[in-house]
């Protein structure tokens, strides 16, 4: 019978508990209190103070928005006619989803038939000497139509393919400056409602009022009008750290951030949206054209080759609320780490320490068998 | 030589376990028993069953939408003539993706030209006593167009800047009443394809057929049809526990929710969408135009300010199947409590029982050094 | 006084290591140290290396995309006149965003009016022998009006409802070949920029270069050109496992997916995005329209069913870096499996193994109370 062994069986209530070696050893010691204590200040301070792993939260909220641009613009149309520009003439698309462009410079080729002329010199693909390098039949790649086959003037300088298509095509001259350039004084109305389904909370970044009047006059404010989400273009664009004059030249994407943080151990009205604007690209256009008859009932069109900023609004959201089982998981990683604690402890004592060989002894018992 | 210490080293598979000792603490024991219990129950009833801990996920499905509306609406349009409103004319974009915009009113300003006229008395920075007040080539602010200096009559009641811009200016007077309002009985067809590249999963909602018709006759039901996603507005808004009635006056934005949730460990057929419907928003309007050249040449454009609803339509999937890791994860960090039981027991037998001194004696073995 | 029991109380700095009773099962001792073994290898090998979970990672980038289409293509439009089509006439929207759709097929039904005709005996509903069949007023279940109450003939073999809508309606006689199949040679040009908060890092799929004509004449090729995203439709439809000519015909739903994989521990050239490309839904067109004035002012409109196939441009992309934290975690939850182990091994070695009893025994030391 080897010496510490019960006589009897332990039974099921008697409690348990680890028999330990007490060492005198004064700098693991040391050390163990030490991690024990990161441990817990890990636990503590980190996962349960900074990152709230006590909570519970809903990371994907269902959003609506709405947007609204207002204002009006001048511009020297095509045959230096001056044109009043309105909401319905410089939005596309116009329902004011989360995606709008606002037109800041286009290059406009009025009155296209569908007939033949030589290409734009531009496509490289569409330069010819001689009728022999227009092959008839093969589009130009990249073009704007159908080779015939004939090598014409282009002007004094260029001879190109004949093509047959859109004619006259499109003359890439882009005005020095940007014809909307009024659109600057333009306000955005930024319209957002989230719902958390987890929580069954809803939030509106607008006040809820029944003055009509109020988001007509208002302008945000993050502390005296935090419920009025209206932005002046050019305090966008500012706030992205660019200048409208250079990217309404061009064009450009720029992304406005609706961040909501919703602490809902906290109170409500401390969960108010972020609005944060990034310039993502510069450079930005795309053609469009608007189709009319004339009295030979021939079909004509205006070419646009519209330039402006594209606005794409995005919305993120976090609502986090206390939850046991949240609590339970941060608590239980955490505890991982004591033992983790005492794993290394024991190793340096074992095999690191100069009378390791001792304790390595006097940790284990023998017993036959 | 101390108790207790091996003559010799252990060897490498010579098995070591903690030596415990055995307490006749029922108390502490009792506790001890219970919360392992807990530990396990949490494992396996939570972890395991609540939140099939034991499979891995993909919770960003590819995801396709195609929507249709179907049906014909009759109007009263300006000059009280009578107009059909078909698929073409009310749904905005024509494309059908997943956001589509239903017009169920609007106010029409037809015959606008660039002229000159008053603005709108509602823009307060238009009201006006005498011509100074309206600065010549000021936008007004949210306003129609550019001052052009003058302050005229706007009617019996009002004198307002004239401005220069798309004449005359709209005047907000909306229909008391939905000018579609057969639009509750108009039907959309919502077709949706997923794919879970984690699994190489494909799924859709609609019925594979061949029967062209069948889509055309078909009424979504989850039980008779779940494979006919034709859904009646009126139900949609009710789901959503709106009144048409009020909802198509001024507009709104309802969500149409699909929930696609896959258990590969279960038979594919119960891998069904789930269809919920919620109102986002109140209010949702915007303006587009119809531009046109009357004989003189001269260009025209029917304003419209269209008012309806808009369905965005969501879908977020899960796909889940059994895996090794995700069940290894969840068993890991489901025994860290085990061993957090442990620490609690032994805190309480050694500092807070009432024969503590005397266990902490005796868990602890002294050795020299 | 128990045997091994401490005479005084142990010291807060002494360090306590667990006692261990050391046994001669090889067995046991050899699946201990396995057990051990295979956690160590899971954490090294599967959570460090394989899963990098010692990195953060930020997985929601903003992202900016814009789409250019090019090309042209002829078609026989109605009235057999040849028409050139062109970026502004068959992309559809035409800002060129995420998602844009290319016009491959159509069906045209030129100069409706609003008057009154025969419905398409396609919709079941109209269908009838005598006037009696066409309630007056009644709107044509997913039809193209409002009947009048007459049943008239719709040809030689059909008598349908005569209905008050845009006339004559829709005839569905789909062209057996694609009318735009030219559009296989079409290019895309898919401009990306991402950019992640976390770890403020921007980045795009496009080289930087002040040459415009560089995108005009280079193609995407992930060795030689990988910063230039110009894919050719019909490579782009192959890389989908699909033949042009089929889906062309009766359109379809393809998605382009960009995904971005950045370990900002390597060097940043690595950071490239993959491009990948998959059917999503076969089947997918829907109907416009153009308006026009005739001499006499009456409202005329061309109606367009558009077969096409629509490219759905989608971003993930996920960023990674060194973290402490993450760390810590991974490590944290390893360990438990180390506790595991041993939890295991005691059972077998106190309940399952042959001296099961012996070994119970001599676990535990008695102590009173």
């Amino acid at each position: 019978m080897d010496a510490g062994c019960t006589t009897s069986y332990p039974a099921l209530l008697d409690y348990k508990t680890e028999k330990y070696v007490l060492t005198k050893n004064r700098k693991v010691g040391a050390l163990h209190r030490i991690l024990h204590l990161g441990s817990f200040c890990y636990i503590i301070g980190w996962v349960l103070i900074a990152n709230k792993g006590y909570q519970e939260s809903d990371k994907d909220p269902h959003s609506s928005i709405i947007t609204k641009l207002k204002g009006v613009s001048v511009t020297n149309f095509s045959k230096s006619k001056e044109k009043i520009w309105d909401v319905a003439d410089y939005v596309i698309p116009s329902q004011g989803e989360n995606v709008l462009f606002l037109v800041t410079n286009f290059v406009a080729t009025t009155g296209q038939v569908q007939s033949t002329c030589p290409e734009n010199p531009v496509m490289l693909d569409a330069r010819c000497i001689e009728n022999l390098d227009c092959v008839a039949g093969d589009p130009v790649i990249n073009g704007n139509g159908i080779k015939t086959g004939k090598c014409v003037l282009y002007n004094s300088t260029h001879t190109t393919c004949e093509i047959y298509g859109w004619c006259p095509v499109e003359t890439e001259s882009l005005p020095r400056k940007p014809s909307l350039n009024e659109a600057e004084n333009f306000t955005l109305f930024v319209k957002n409602a989230v719902y958390f389904s987890k929580f069954n909370l809803s939030r509106a970044n607008t006040l809820d009022t029944s003055d009509d009047t109020y988001f007509k006059n208002c302008k945000y404010n993050p502390v005296s009008s935090p419920y009025c989400p209206v932005f002046q273009i050019q305090d966008i664009i500012a706030k992205a750290d660019q200048s409208f004059e250079e990217l309404s030249l061009r064009g450009g994407v720029v992304t406005a951030h609706i961040e909501w943080k919703c602490d809902l151990d906290q109170p409500a009205n401390e969960c108010l949206p972020r609005y944060s604007f990034r310039l993502l690209d510069t450079k930005n256009n795309f053609r469009t054209a608007t189709y009319y008859w004339n009295k030979q009932k021939l079909e004509h069109r205006d070419l646009l080759k519209l330039y402006g900023i594209r606005f794409h609004v995005s919305v993120t959201g976090e609502a986090r609320k206390f939850g046991i089982i949240p609590t339970a998981v941060s608590l239980g990683t955490g505890c991982a780490f004591l033992g983790a604690a005492t794993f290394l402890c024991d190793l340096i004592l074992l095999y690191l320490d100069e009378k390791a060989s001792f304790y390595r002894r006097c940790k284990y018992e023998e017993v036959g068998g």
